[in-house]
């Protein structure tokens, strides 16, 4: 899914919401426990529920893996699901030499047919090379969302440049906006608006709204460009809005109430 | 595995190898091709014939995971099949905010059973403290062996003080050589010396040597410490050094070589 697609998505289904699919067995509604694969019902009752709301779908890996090789025949049914005009990111946060990075990249792109992997680029840039060769994206981490990100992302630089921001003008001489984007938590406004004047035309992948404290307006307020330039991802307060029988029909009600947000921010910014 | 039972198994084997068990189908002698599950195959005749000559196993995920939910099998078995003598690698470079490292560690912990796993530090204290609170090991991406590893690692912050220093600096904090290694490419014996200098006791696993070209004995001189402190990983040279019916006879020689040539080091050491 190119660019241009991305931003058609985002005008027709009047939101750029992502929805984080990490589905953790004990977190579960009961009565999917009986199922010969509980991991892919619920998916598949959480994707029926949302498809219409959300642009993007993006599973994170650990969620599959803890389950052996079964999690992954889940997860690869899951993205087999999910409708082809959505953007589907395997939350990976893989780095590895260049041999080794790529497979990763095969792994991602040909084997589970996702269309952007996550990245860390400590091991800089061969580790990135193999995946963009591939007519799809990449989507480094800059500046996450969890509490200890300063530990490394914020060391100043001798250049008087935070780490995290010297990452993105390296990734700018890199790739392009048309196969890139970034990692930049909600948690981190002050972050997100430098970035965003550095790299005006990127898209950021924005974690850490909801359950992690982060806020939808103020990623709007440091971040929207002209091409919306914002994928808001949301997990845990969608999957398990209610625990029981209709757990779909309230995740689908805590979708629309962000998609309808969505909507009116779009509208506000003339972007729809 | 423990850090004392660790230096009493490179005394008993007189050896600090560690084989990378980085099977690619594409590389595999072709009669192993026959077999149900050629990769294990492949794991276990490399096993049977080095496992007296290495202290140490490391599978990297990445050629698992390439062949989906039936490479993650193999992987399990491959890891159940490693005799208990033997410190087992995750070579994972994994990388996730605090609820989702968790389950990576439940993943590589408890699923897969290994004693040590590789991350990446670029998202701070908090992505590693789930790993860190099992009574088994981290080992930190630190000073990669890749061309551009350079790119950010290498960077000098405002202290003076290059990242990657930096990075053993606040490990050291964070955690101790009691549970923590750091990954140190053979390919850098400048910065492995320097990260000796401010982590004496730590031991560095050191991928690097052989193909990507760098040589046990600069590591050896730049990184040897009281408890030798050295798990050299080598993998493509061993696991390929013949394409034939005896290609497992061909690793065994190759191995046999480089722990020949430990036994002198350790030897020459007054280690053993």
């Amino acid at each position: 899914m190119n660019l241009v697609s991305i931003i058609n998505q985002i005008k027709l289904k009047k939101s750029f919401l992502c929805v984080g699919l990490d589905p953790d067995l004990d977190l579960l509604p009961k009565h999917l426990l009986k199922y010969n694969d509980p991991i892919f019902e619920f998916n598949k009752s959480i994707i029926d529920a949302t498809a219409d709301l959300c642009v993007a779908y993006k599973p994170n890996l650990a969620f599959y893996e803890k389950l052996g090789p079964n999690g992954l025949s889940s997860l690869k049914k899951t993205i087999e699901y999910i409708p082809s005009h959505h953007f589907v990111i395997a939350d990976a946060k893989r780095s590895d030499i260049l041999n080794t990075a790529k497979m990763y990249a095969d792994t991602f792109y040909n084997y589970y047919n996702c269309d952007a992997v996550t990245l860390s680029a400590y091991m800089g840039k061969d580790s990135l090379v193999p995946f963009l060769s591939y007519n799809k994206w990449v989507i480094l981490l800059i500046a996450t969302s969890n509490p200890s990100a300063h530990d490394l992302q914020n060391l100043e630089l001798n250049s008087g440049v935070p780490l995290y921001l010297e990452l993105v003008k390296k990734a700018k001489l890199w790739s392009s906006y048309k196969n890139t984007m970034f990692v930049v938590g909600a948690t981190r406004p002050n972050e997100l608006r430098l970035i965003r004047k550095l790299a005006p035309d990127y898209f950021f992948l924005v974690p850490g709204v909801g359950f992690q404290g982060g806020d939808i307006d103020s990623v709007v307020d440091a971040g929207f460009n002209q091409n919306c330039g914002l994928i808001v991802n949301i997990s845990r307060s969608i999957l398990y809005a209610d625990g029981g029988l209709k757990f779909d029909k309230y995740a689908r009600k805590e979708c629309l109430a962000i998609q309808s947000k969505m909507e009116l921010i779009l509208r506000t910014k003339s972007f729809i």
